[in-house]
């Protein structure tokens, strides 16, 4: 990309941006190059944007509840990007199956950028290129960007590693087995809220409020902050305004607290040494003396005829030899 | 260590074996490559126990089952080792606060070896070293190898990874979250038994096992093996023969179905790969032109001054140049 266009993307030029995601989306070599350029020239302008990820089992109504989320924040003056870290998610199922009913009214503003999920990326996979993403969009004067995910993988966790603030969206009444919640994913959550509380369902949604700020309290905290339990209707637009009131305050405490930079900081480096765990990886796997000798000593450990210790020696004896 | 004493192991001497224990828990370089060596010598005498693994948080009542479970097991004339992973274990427990009233009367049998947990070891961690002091044991002719973890931690992962029946124990009463389970423990499961099933907690015991046989039943099952859950009390040495009657069938069924060896062999590759990663990251970590540079890029990265990858990308050639 020329400096032009660099210049068009800092912007907010919707092509430019659309061109360098294709960039860092690229599995080719010389495009990954490219995109790495941009991003160093990039990153002093990226940084300014409120990172949210949305999770939630298939059902829930994400995409209505991001739908109506989204157009609160773009009436409140906010420019607001959507990204997918699933390909299953309803962001990109919403573009892969051309489903405009999705998401309609929010893809048609000006100030929203809807970004389906890349396919599957080689280094590090859809969430690094997500994370790259996120840093072009937020050059591109993005204020939000909300991370979506379908909440019943591994990228719940990568998507907790991304965002300052992450939410599980549930539906009223069950527990976390009978809502189809992975484990654990309720642990990594700044706030559960409880979508679809409206006609019938309100008076549900209330217990489940109940029962899950219980459970809450239940868990320790080692942040400043303590999760939060909401209902909300997206369909009838009940509460979305009370979602963002939450998460700003969130903001407040985590300025005050000094918790903002801290995380963000943490998360930088976590993310530089899972890459340095990925190349390594890599590294080994395309090793041509390590490929000689791995299916041979494979064998051996798995039969017992080796013990794991020196079938690893000699496979590191091999990588650094 | 000398061959009349490797050939002493091999007859089941006590001495010989905890002496070669001693040299895996040691931290010396010189120790660690003398084990290695006693183990390649050894490894064609292993692999002929059952491993067990048994966790339950502490107050289940975990030292009593296991001293009733080995007289049980002694009784039927096996040879049984109890091996602990956390310092905080009921069985290193023992030994460290010389508590002789746990497992008094198991470890005053002539078929029982009962080795506390290793202090923190440096490669592959404790859990490294059970796995090798588990070779060793079987080389000493122990028939049945019981590996105890305390279930609050992550060894539970690791204790799960090397045994071929993984069972955890319960308390009559509550949930996951009111037993102080970790989330995912049930998961790894093969059978769980609720222990004190004895007095005025038999009722409660039975409707616990009915509560955790309909939440097993909507776990996906991908073994060939059906988690089980039974009660038992080791207190009054109820239902342990039972305990061991389903350990049985689990062994049948698994060998007729060809799972058996194709878990251990799993399980040896894992632990092989897993090392590797342990020395990779010892390697990286030690490094001196990586040391050099990595505060500095951390720095970078954190404060958004540099591209994860391209400190990653850096961090890699330096180890790679």
């Amino acid at each position: 990309m020329s400096n032009i266009e660099l210049d068009k993307l800092l912007q907010g030029n919707r092509r430019a941006l659309a061109k360098a995601i294709t960039l860092v989306e690229s599995k080719l070599d010389r495009h990954r190059e490219q995109a790495q350029d941009i991003l160093e020239q990039l990153l002093p302008h990226s940084g300014n944007s409120v990172r949210i990820g949305i999770t939630g089992v298939p059902g829930v109504g994400k995409s209505t509840f991001i739908e109506a989320f989204g157009l609160y924040l773009i009436a409140q003056g906010k420019r607001v990007a959507v990204l997918a870290v699933d390909p299953s998610s309803p962001v990109a199922g919403g573009s892969i199956l051309g489903d405009k009913t999705r998401m309609e009214e929010l893809s048609r503003q000006e100030n929203a950028f809807i970004r389906p999920s890349p396919s599957e990326g080689a280094l590090g996979g859809v969430a690094q290129k997500t994370r790259e993403t996120m840093l072009l969009c937020e050059a591109a004067g993005y204020d939000v960007i909300l991370v979506e995910t379908v909440g019943v993988g591994q990228s719940e966790y990568q998507v907790a590693g991304m965002v300052d603030f992450f939410m599980v969206l549930m539906l009223p009444g069950g527990g976390d087995e009978l809502q189809g919640i992975k484990k654990g994913i309720v642990e990594l959550a700044d706030a559960l809220v409880i979508n679809k509380a409206d006609g019938e369902s309100e008076v549900l949604a209330g217990k489940t409020r109940q029962h899950y700020n219980n459970a809450m309290n239940l868990l320790r905290h080692t942040s400043f902050w303590t999760p939060r339990v909401m209902t909300c209707s997206a369909l009838q637009n009940n509460n979305i305004d009370s979602v963002w009131g939450m998460i700003v305050d969130y903001y407040f405490q985590a300025l005050e607290n000094d918790a903002f930079a801290t995380k963000r900081a943490r998360q930088n480096r976590q993310w530089m040494h899972q890459l340095v765990d990925e190349m390594l990886h890599i590294g080994l796997a395309r090793h041509p003396r390590v490929r000689e000798i791995l299916p041979a000593l494979e064998r051996d450990v798995a039969e017992g005829r080796a013990t794991a210790y020196g079938a690893a020696r000699r496979i590191m004896d091999a990588f650094q030899g």
